[in-house]
This record gives C-alpha cells, sequence and structure tokens, in this order.
C-alpha cells in the first residue's frame, strides 16, 4: 500500500506544477501530461516520470499504472486537491503525469521517406495547434514543425487538444519557415499553403505528391515573405457567405485531400 | 455626443448581462453578440436591440453603430469596465450587441431546395457547435439542427465560435433526431450518418446527392438508435495511429467532401 500525498505545498507537487510555464518545461525538459488520455500514450512512450494518481483513478485505469512502472517511472498516489494543484485543466479526471519530453529534429519530420508533413507557422492558439497536431497524426503524416514564434509543442493545451497523437508523431519545435522549406526541397517535397487568397482546393496540382503543408496564424494568415516560398497557395472554397474557416478545421480539410490523393494513388 | 455609461450596476447592464444564461435567453428572446466580427454580423442583419460600446471602439467600427442606428437600435456608449461586466469573453474589444433572436424552425433547414444540411446530435461542447456552424456556412448548407439536448445556438461561446456565420443561415434548436430525419425523407434527401464505425468516406456512395449529414456527440459519439437511421454510416480514414478526430474537424472533412462532390456536378 502506498502512502497517500495529501500536501499540496510538498516540494514534488510544486516541482509538477512549475512545468505549466514554458520556461520551466524547457529547463526540466518535462511537461505535463493531465487526464487518462494524455496519460495513457505518456505511459506507453515510457517517458513518464512520476504520475500523479488518485487511488479511485487508480484503480480504474490500472493499465496507465502498469505502463509507468514498467518503465520505471514513480507513482505518487495523492487526493483530488493535490491533482488540481498541479493541473491547469478542469478535469484532470484523477490523473497528472510529468513526462521526459524527447526533443525532435527537423529530419524526424522530413526526410527521404515523407510524403505528408505540416508547418504551423507562427501559431499561437494551443487548441489549434493540438487539434493540427491531432489532424496530422490521423492523416498519417511523419509530422509536425510548429515553426519560431509559435505556442511550444508542451503547452498543457496543446498536449490535451492533440488527445495523445503528441505521443505518436514527431512535432519539432523553433525552426525558421526558411529551414523547414529549404529541408522540404532537398528532400523533393513540393510546398503548398494554405491560404485564402489562393487556387480553391479542388482544382489544386497534383495533391498526390510528396507534400510540406503549410498554414498560417489563426488572426493575420500567412505573411507575404511565406506565400512566396510556396509552389502553389490553396484556398478552400467558400460556397457559403463565411469569410473564412477557423485553422484547425481548415487543415484537417487541407491535409485529408492530400491523404486520400496519396493512398487512392498507393491503392491503384 | 452621448453621456458616457459608467456605472455597472445600472438596470441596462444587468438586463444585458442575464443573457449570459440560457434561461434568460429564452425568455427575453434575445442574445450576446461580443466583439467587432460577431457585433458586426449581428448590426448587419438588423436585429441589435442595444449595442454597448466604448467611444474608442465606436471610433474605430463607425460601420458597426451606423448599421445598428439605421435599424433603429439603441447605441449605449460605455467604459470597458461596463463591457466587461456584460461579456463573457475575455477579448470583447469594447463592444458587445443584445440581439433579438429570430427563431428558426426545420423547414427553413430543410426544405425542396436543401442539397446540404447538418444535424448536431446531443452536441454539449459550444466551441464545437460553433465550428460546425461556421464550416456548414462555409461549405453552403441550408442551415443547421442542434438536437434535444445540445448546446443552445445563442450560447456566447457558440456565438463567438461560429464567427459570424450564426448570422448567416438558420440555426434550428431542440428538434428531435427522428424529426429532422423524417423531414429530411420527406424532402428526399439521403441520411449520412459520421461515426468511426462506418464505411470510410472515399468509398462512401453518392455524396453527390442531397444530404442531411448527422454527427454525434464530442465524448461518446453517434447512439445505436441514430446508426439505424442512416442510409450509410461513415468514416473517415485514419493513415496514422489518432483513434479518432475531434468532432468540427471532422464534420469540416465530411461536409467539404459533400460540397465539392455537389459542386463539381453542378459544373458539369
Amino acid at each position: 500500500m502506498r502512502e497517500l500525498l495529501t500536501n499540496v505545498r510538498a516540494p514534488k507537487v510544486a516541482r509538477a506544477r512549475r512545468l505549466l510555464k514554458r520556461n520551466f518545461r524547457k529547463d526540466d525538459r518535462a511537461f505535463l501530461a493531465e487526464g487518462p488520455q494524455a496519460a495513457r500514450e505518456a505511459a506507453k512512450s515510457g517517458n513518464v516520470r512520476t504520475l500523479f494518481i488518485t487511488p479511485s483513478a487508480a484503480e480504474r485505469y490500472p493499465d496507465v499504472v502498469q505502463h509507468v512502472e514498467n518503465s520505471g517511472g514513480e507513482i505518487i498516489e495523492c487526493t483530488d486537491t493535490v491533482i488540481a494543484e498541479i493541473a491547469s485543466t478542469v478535469t484532470p479526471q484523477g490523473m497528472v503525469a510529468v513526462v521526459a519530453s524527447t526533443p525532435a529534429v527537423l529530419e524526424d519530420v522530413i526526410n527521404s521517406d515523407t510524403t505528408l508533413a505540416v508547418l504551423m507557422a507562427y501559431v499561437r492558439d494551443p487548441g489549434n495547434a493540438g487539434a493540427a497536431i491531432r489532424v496530422s497524426d490521423a492523416v498519417g503524416a511523419t509530422g509536425v514543425i510548429l515553426s519560431t514564434d509559435s505556442v511550444d509543442a508542451h503547452n498543457p493545451k496543446v498536449v490535451r487538444s492533440s488527445a495523445g497523437s503528441n505521443f505518436h508523431i514527431p512535432v519539432v519545435e523553433e525552426v525558421t519557415v526558411m529551414a523547414a522549406v529549404a529541408r522540404a526541397r532537398e528532400c523533393g517535397l513540393q510546398i503548398l499553403v494554405g491560404d485564402g487568397s489562393g487556387t480553391p482546393l479542388t482544382s489544386a496540382l497534383n495533391l498526390s505528391a510528396p507534400t510540406l503543408w503549410i498554414f498560417g496564424n489563426e488572426a493575420w494568415g500567412v505573411p507575404q515573405e511565406v506565400l512566396d516560398l510556396a509552389d502553389q497557395v490553396v484556398s478552400l472554397p467558400i460556397y457559403g457567405q463565411a469569410e473564412s474557416l477557423n485553422l484547425a478545421t481548415a487543415t484537417a480539410v487541407c491535409l485529408y485531400a492530400s491523404a486520400n490523393a496519396q493512398h487512392a494513388t498507393d491503392s491503384q
């Protein structure tokens, strides 16, 4: 039987809680995975340093505890109050994991095997970044690049909205758009940029070719110098009166168009 | 020169603020449009009863003020503190409109002209509901049905995330799934239900036919009795390791597949 941690002022709690701040995530090379979905994927990845979990959550999710134990992580049974002290989300459902970050590099995301990769340029909203990581995983992209001046991959809301996908595909941070595009060209990828000013997706050239997709910031879109790097700027047709789509939904529609075209070619 | 309202306890402020609650939105047949984007669309619709606006916002957005004046709405110049007292969002950017709601009926959304309509069954998350309304507008759907036991169309977060689209297309509330499906069949629409258990979208039958799309709740998906009503249950292919997509992105990909197929047929 483990001892139950009840003290919200315990040093271990403070060390976990400080991971809510980006600087500390960097210094400590760790981040938080809150709730069963993210914590399970973290546990399966073998990178959980510490799992804070309530006794009732430990009973409901024995697989998470088992994975953490198998990879040598520490299990701390604690109260809901301790969980609430650490977590940023309203409903962490009795568990928060402290996860060692394993930094990805650009070559993990764009390499000679890549047929689809995603660059989020200057994305600031963590919900959009997480949703983009999730859909990039769904379409089988090699990985995601968050450019310089973007939200960081381990922001708790990014981790939460990526729904575990940040543990499935590499997410590289702090890469300039220029460096990513140069690497993509070296590897023979075409550069498609999603922007309202572009050619409608339905008549876009060759979606089945290996592609780096670039999407812009949620408020101000894609800057001209990035548009200039594109082989083609692509827009989604608007058949109604909406001015635009939100970033996550636009990203999903574009990536599925490429993935479906690539897989249709495969099966011919 | 108008008098500046500074008193956060003024009766007019209280009457606006109470619209944050669903019951009062129903009783008063009104709702809030926060920030310039939603307030502008509301003003253009001619349904703004009262516009609370700071002097600096009035200077930045004279078109919004003009539209409200033209349709006989009241302008109340006030401080940022008053705006913050009324609004639910963090950044209403100096304006909140009290808008008369004009209830839609099922026949507005599904009628003999409809080629595409959307039913959100038991959707609870306002961000997802708003994003679904926005993408339904973008694809040119006739309108959106929010079933019984869903978030209401005038929840401030729904209005915000629909980005003005709730003023472009009818959104009908509190309709049972059965009633919507019966109406769709009367009007000759096929019923497609989005669910992970279905046939991949890429091999779905006849996407160009007039369609009612049904999507389920963000956490527990589509119940069996709704799946049983479908002509076809359709899933998005998952090429990677993600278990699923979020509701708003899945909705966007499915609706664009139908709209693109329908418009490709039109232009033949």
